[in-house]
């Protein structure tokens, strides 16, 4: 990384939703922000369907296909944002096993030192804080500096997205700041890390 | 559930690993279990290999045959009993996207009351102890009664496991207690609910 | 315990709200409740300000007074009841620092297999989920057997109490319910206890 | 900050351990990490002894002495550097009160954006593990910006410490590590944030 190319070409993003479902929130969370970045950032998006279950024994034989091309998509990106729903007070399995994959060798090291922010969506009133927790646990252990605030947690997401699109003004302005945080908190920590070698 | 057939024909306990590698610590923790119960308990085991991804779209075609297959093997059995690595300080993807299904309406009520235990092993020498803090998030919002003590946290695996068999001592005397302990809860919470109605 | 006593004498179940403050929700959340409870169900609260800071020496020397109390308050308790509020996404230290005494020898053996409920209320939208995440982890360290459904999570409680009172009437049929489950697994959990000696 | 002070008058490192005990190891633990600094960073010890306990309706009041002691003490510092037990599965609760002191207005801002390390040790093996999550999700909530690795998670301390100093060797080389990564992570941060302005 280097502090030029983080202020003069922008910064790549990769999203991931947490869900496979067409007409998830998550998803539609996702291509909201799309809509929302701030001058300078670009979010793609990378879907998890083609990802297979982890096994050991299968990763012993090299990365599936689908698994290369997500740590490909992690590595090549300057930062990650991660929408999570939460089924039953949890991670969904879903996401978890492609974090599963992510951070393992060859190749664990394109999770290590990433910025990253996490939001989420759910139709219950707690807006996903706890798969957020379950979320930030993993990250953690794979050094990636996910961003601790502003949280985005998007309660009762049934009023607030209109066939498929993320309508709630409120909730567009704090997606906005998510953002915005997250592209700050990217520079902070490439010019931290130009600064010091 | 009758208290009679509690105590005269003893239970059946559904057995979960939340690993799909064939060398798997927690697969062979479940075989010890197997071997170790105390009279009047038999543990089966279900494999998660055949469970697809958790996906409402597909849920709303009705459940695939696996997921029904689960369902039924949990619904029928008085208590089930989990075996869980853990994966990057959480839970194993592979097993929550089976929990994701297995609440699910129609049908959900298979977790619901339905006595559990829970153990993990890993290399590590916090033996899942994050992984089962997680998982047991889950269980709680599934109404699934856990067993809260002894708590099986098996760290540095690979000197308590030889060609595929849990050997250490200490570590085989601690699962027998839990097993005793989950045939306790399971009796307990069988007659409370015989002497209530 | 004796099944009889729990069906003709009634529950008697000690309340304690995790803060300090005199004009707190959760002290209020503790008045309703005991507004609202069921017949055959009364809650005696007990007030934390005298019990000092978990200190192991001082403990050497003998649980202070406070701590005697509290200990034997719970007790002779059929269940807890306990109110928790969320400071900065966790426990408040007030109410850890409780029941850090509590399930302390001599005497831990109070809070081992005591039923208990959890409830908290907080002006944020979350309602103290992840306050009471902590809470049961302490809980089943503890082996006190926490009902698992209803959740009671309050957010935006500035909006549901009035001068100390809990107004909102959704939120107080739902303390309702929380009571009767709480009332029926007191008895489930004694009955079996009495059916099984 | 400047990153001229970060590399040229060295590192201010507040350590916090969250037991009251004389002979804690949390307290023997801080002390290992006063005498394994590395060259340019200072630790000192701010006892948690005096810290009353959080009550909104003192904090109205004012904040009491020893709060305001301890905000000035986390003020000051480059980095803050907590050792915890584990109590009952989670954050001891006299940590935490400190904790629910420490960010909260006026001067919460002392809590944010700084540099944190975490580190624990307990007589069982897990070795705080889980009192850390706890502790890390209230660091979340107030923006401080806590080192995700390496974890230093001292189990079985009563071999490891010996007449209140840490003698294990495996566990002293630990404790250097996180040390020199807190010093690394402190001075990116600081340069991130001067590279900004």
């Amino acid at each position: 990384m280097s502090s030029n190319s983080a202020t003069s070409q922008g910064l790549q993003v990769l999203g991931i939703a947490g869900s496979l479902r067409q007409g998830s929130y998550n998803r539609a969370l996702l291509q909201a922000a799309q809509e929302l970045v701030p001058e300078g950032m670009g979010i793609g998006v990378f879907d998890l369907s083609p990802i297979p279950f982890y096994n050991y024994d299968v990763e012993q034989e090299g990365d599936p296909e689908p698994v290369t091309a997500l740590k490909e998509a992690i590595g090549a990106a300057d930062a990650i944002l991660i929408a999570t729903p939460e089924y039953q007070r949890g991670i969904p399995g879903v996401l978890k096993n492609a974090l599963d994959w992510a951070a393992r060798p060859p190749r664990q090291s394109v999770m290590r030192g990433k910025p990253a922010a996490i939001m989420g969506a759910s139709p219950g009133f707690t807006g996903t804080a706890r798969a957020q927790t379950q979320l930030r646990q993993t990250l953690e252990y794979n050094r990636t500096y996910a961003l601790l605030q502003p949280e985005v947690l998007i309660g009762g997401a049934g009023d607030k997205f209109r066939d498929g699109r993320l309508v709630d003004e409120e909730t567009r302005t704090r997606v906005r700041e998510l953002l915005a945080a997250l592209a700050d908190w990217t520079r902070l920590l490439q010019q931290g890390v130009a600064a010091r070698t």
